[in-house]
């Protein structure tokens, strides 16, 4: 069976979604997209072959010819939109982050729990990206013991004008603290962030180093700076007891020109992870086939947004700040996939 | 429309490319599979999820529920299935080299343009490879001059017994023949090939050298070393008048263990080059809903054997050897293609 | 004139300064050694080609055929050694750290103060390695801007049993805030230290991750891990509003062998560092010659010795903890280098 | 006791020397220099701290203050002024090639052999680099098994024009003939040189593709090309039956700048061998101390030169071509180095 699929959101990140799917991808198919913006939406779907535009959001997931549900709409509507898809049985790939706020976050956990049924992931991509998927099976089989630091960089070159020292944070490095959590299968404790001067391409923001703290005692950095200017660069190392794996940068041919040996650096992050996405999209439709949920659960939006909003709290105090998630349900165990009327209650803290 | 494909060879090759389809490429799906050994055709089939297995291949040919055909038969056997392919009026991808003679390889292209229609593509899949098409665009958009040498590496980490030092050069080197008339544009005047003392590993046959030079005066070096034993590893550096450009490797990753900094090296060609195998089938099966041949064409798949003949007249000779290749048709010039009863005669030398 | 050069301290480092020595520095001569061990001064002496043993260390201090003394001895012996030099009238290389206590630090200022001569060099020798040598430059030249971040990594292969969570900072990390202060031209603020969980390898110390705080904001990150096992490893990644500086491995070969691609990483910051040692030695003994001061000073000693000082209160109070330093006084400014007589007065807080 | 050193010739190579001269050299010390135009050797004296200027080169190496002498004049009088260091008994080190035609390179030879010492070094600086010698450890140590090709690559950024096609070879590959005598132990036996096209750059002179074979069957390659615009680059890689190893490019930083990551190639070759070139020096004056000569002897710059002369006569012959040296005497054997009075006749072929 073919998994048809519709798009919400015709945005920059829904628009990259069209063109791969449209490019293909293995047992799926775009049939149908919508955006609040009626031209922006018929654009995408001219430029996908000619699917279809849905005039509401609400009317695509509940078309009966569409299967799946792609969220790439604005932040602040995708709770409703997942819950809604949630509700109506359909399984739901929802751009990060899972919903602007943290009760927005649990009220999504709470509707994918009633329902009994994973269905939701959230679209951290770089859970399919080559580079960390080799990272954590280097953790597995390279006898390199135990995890004791992970050093992150996330590098914009350039952002919008309205981006915050806040979103630096928010939305930037919450990236690095879903890798974390997936490469360290544990929770943090603690956060501490420390503000680097603002750089004079983007006085209105500041850099930002943020120290995560794991359950067991991994220390966690995480440079986030999006004013880099140079390329986007996402570098990490896994640093553990007895040696250390990191990102390898992956040109495909490096230059000898003007007296400098080297090559190209990415633009942005839809260069740098494109294998991710298309993997995270492949991966997705299979998952639909096959019952078994991959990549970020609604839980790990969750973890990932509460972790966020710590690391903001400790932003704004200025110190060490502790971080406490609720405990993570059974259902959302990786040994329960697929559980069907689970009645696990989640404790809220 | 979905192409349907069927597979003539169970081997190494057709077992690997029924594997990449039945794992997805957009717009095909593997149908059948042929093999004289119908345990190893059956193994195949039920891998690939229960697909059909046809006794002879020229019913596979002929079967009409199949739209194309990949040939990873025995080398010998090439000529003739391409052949029927083309008589069939079916798209064949056929594995290289497109026929154990160049008289076959000539009766391959002589019944494809009797047809009056682009059929047949050789499997160089090297020309899919993201190293080697950025290497490409270098040379065009990056200021580096005109190419002046092509240095090429071709190490196998072990080879069959039956390898000789001939077979080093037909088989192997003939990639780096194929993928140098891709990024140089133009034939071969000239070839010398010096051997060297072989292994201790594989004392039965030497390791070579061949020096190829373009009917330009580009110098394209090749080293082919099936023995290498450290790896499977393929280099190439392309050095211009303003610059050169290298293949870079891409691990995902690098570690630092044992005081060592380094990475891992693929076994063999089907790691090194798997991106390059699914482009392949991806831009073949594509190439049959536009109509527009990609890769490899007959005419390349005759030159690049009749190079690869003159290299072992060289081998034989132990002196620089003139290549002589028949003229190009107009039928195989880029801006021809889908010419249907074209009447260009060759003019075989 | 040749520099005639004694050393005090024949363990490790006094080791190796001789062994420096003895292969040969321009201008420069080792003629005595003095240890607490005799025999292994007197292995020393041999082994440097039989130079003349000094049974007390004050006694080499005031021989007036040694011109210049290099001080390697235990840490709480420096400060009255370089006091006695400076008393002597005899430039010297101390070790580092400049003294065991920041007191001790402040005594050797004041009495290089005194004496109107700036004679003391602390030997943090990574002020002459290459790499950060061009790091520096890099700053300069490179259109990079100004800088945002630096992040350092100094990882020790393993450490003696005796070094503690508090000495992986003071005796560590301590490097790293010399060559900070060195790259950046300004002191620390404020620093933040958060330890990781200690390895399996060495259960009784913790690997460390210290943030520093400029005095204009720039934020250095070091993680300081002396139990790394697969070698000795300093990174370094100076990150810019324009663009971003790395130190370069720079392995003089690379090896494929057994299925990996890679070069041998250092056992231990000898072999590191060696050029740096060598360069730290050469330009000591110009610099005696000249009279202009090269490398740490006495004052840099005591800024990177208060420095970490502050890094171990923060360590124990878990929490963001200030920096005050003294003012720096006119004396150690580079454009008074060779004062004589001066009266300025510092101010410790 | 110090080594006093007398340059003849002041031009590009003799300036270099005496400025590293000056910057120290353990046990070694310019005295003199001189050259055919008495401004430059004022100019080079002037800038070395003022050594003398002498008048005629074999007043020079007569003179009784002077020990030791480096000829860096033009190469056809090396052979005169490296016979009269000889007679003289002094030692000299003179620049490649030891003389300008094979003949005078045997009278050279023939000359040291009837002085009964070995006085003659020649400049072939490359055997002192710390790439070159830990390929040669690595041969050694890494259980690489035996060798099997060793590529290498030779370009200059801009050579000047009356560089012809032939003094690519004889003056530039030469180093390639060396370091390859050097690293395999072995001379040539055969030589097959090919002509890549001009360069726009240098329409003037073709880059060249030298093929060497071994006595043993190791086959050598040699790119030389002095056009390459974009720095001066040298490379190598040894492949052997068990692995490889490479040179490896030694930047102490890399940048990350206008979406580029790399490093900075160097200009000419004084840069990129300026550890080999002090170490030649260093070593070459700790040699006259001891008696044991290191480096490349006068055999080794006859061999190079006439194993150079072979790969001339196989351009210009357009085939494959035998290379015939003399026999090697004993008296260049490393085990009777310093032998005295040997009356061991060369064979010349």
């Amino acid at each position: 069976m073919t998994i048809q699929i519709g798009i919400i959101g015709c945005g920059v990140m829904g628009a990259d979604h069209a063109r791969i799917l449209h490019g293909g991808i293995p047992g799926g198919k775009l049939v149908a997209v919508h955006d609040l913006d009626p031209r922006r939406a018929a654009q995408v779907a001219a430029d996908a072959g000619g699917v279809r535009v849905v005039g509401a959001a609400h009317d695509l997931i509940a078309d009966r010819d569409i299967h799946a549900v792609l969220i790439a709409s604005p932040d602040d509507t995708h709770a409703a939109l997942a819950t809604a898809c949630v509700e109506a049985g359909k399984p739901a790939l929802c751009e990060k982050p899972l919903a602007a706020t943290i009760e927005a976050c649990r009220s999504v956990v709470a509707a994918e729990m009633r329902g009994g049924r994973r269905l939701v992931q959230v679209g951290f991509m770089r859970r399919f990206d080559p580079g960390y998927r080799a990272m954590k099976r280097g953790l597995d089989d390279q006898q390199l013991g135990r995890p004791l630091f992970l050093h992150c960089v996330h590098r914009n070159a350039v952002a919008p004008h309205y981006i915050t020292s806040e979103l630096v944070i928010a939305s930037s490095a919450v990236h690095e603290i879903d890798i974390a959590r997936f490469l360290l299968g544990e929770e943090f404790a603690a956060v501490t962030v420390i503000s680097a001067r603002s750089s004079r391409n983007a006085p209105t923001r500041q850099p930002q180093m943020i120290v995560l703290e794991s359950a067991s005692g991994v220390v966690v950095t995480v440079e986030a700076f999006v004013d880099a200017q140079y390329g986007y660069d996402v570098q990490a190392e896994l640093v553990c007891e007895d040696g250390a794996v990191s990102l390898a940068p992956n040109p495909p041919v490096s230059f000898r020109h003007a007296h400098r040996d080297g090559f190209a650096i990415e633009a942005d992050w839809r260069a740098r992870f494109a294998d991710a996405y298309r993997e995270q999209l492949r991966q997705w439709v299979a998952s639909i086939e096959t019952g078994r949920p991959v990549g970020s659960s609604a839980w790990d939006g969750y973890a990932a947004s509460a972790t966020a909003a710590a690391a903001l709290k400790a932003l704004s105090a200025g110190s060490r700040t502790a971080i406490n998630l609720a405990e993570k349900p059974a259902f959302y165990q990786p040994s329960l996939i697929r559980t069907h009327g689970s009645n696990c209650a989640v404790r809220w803290t």
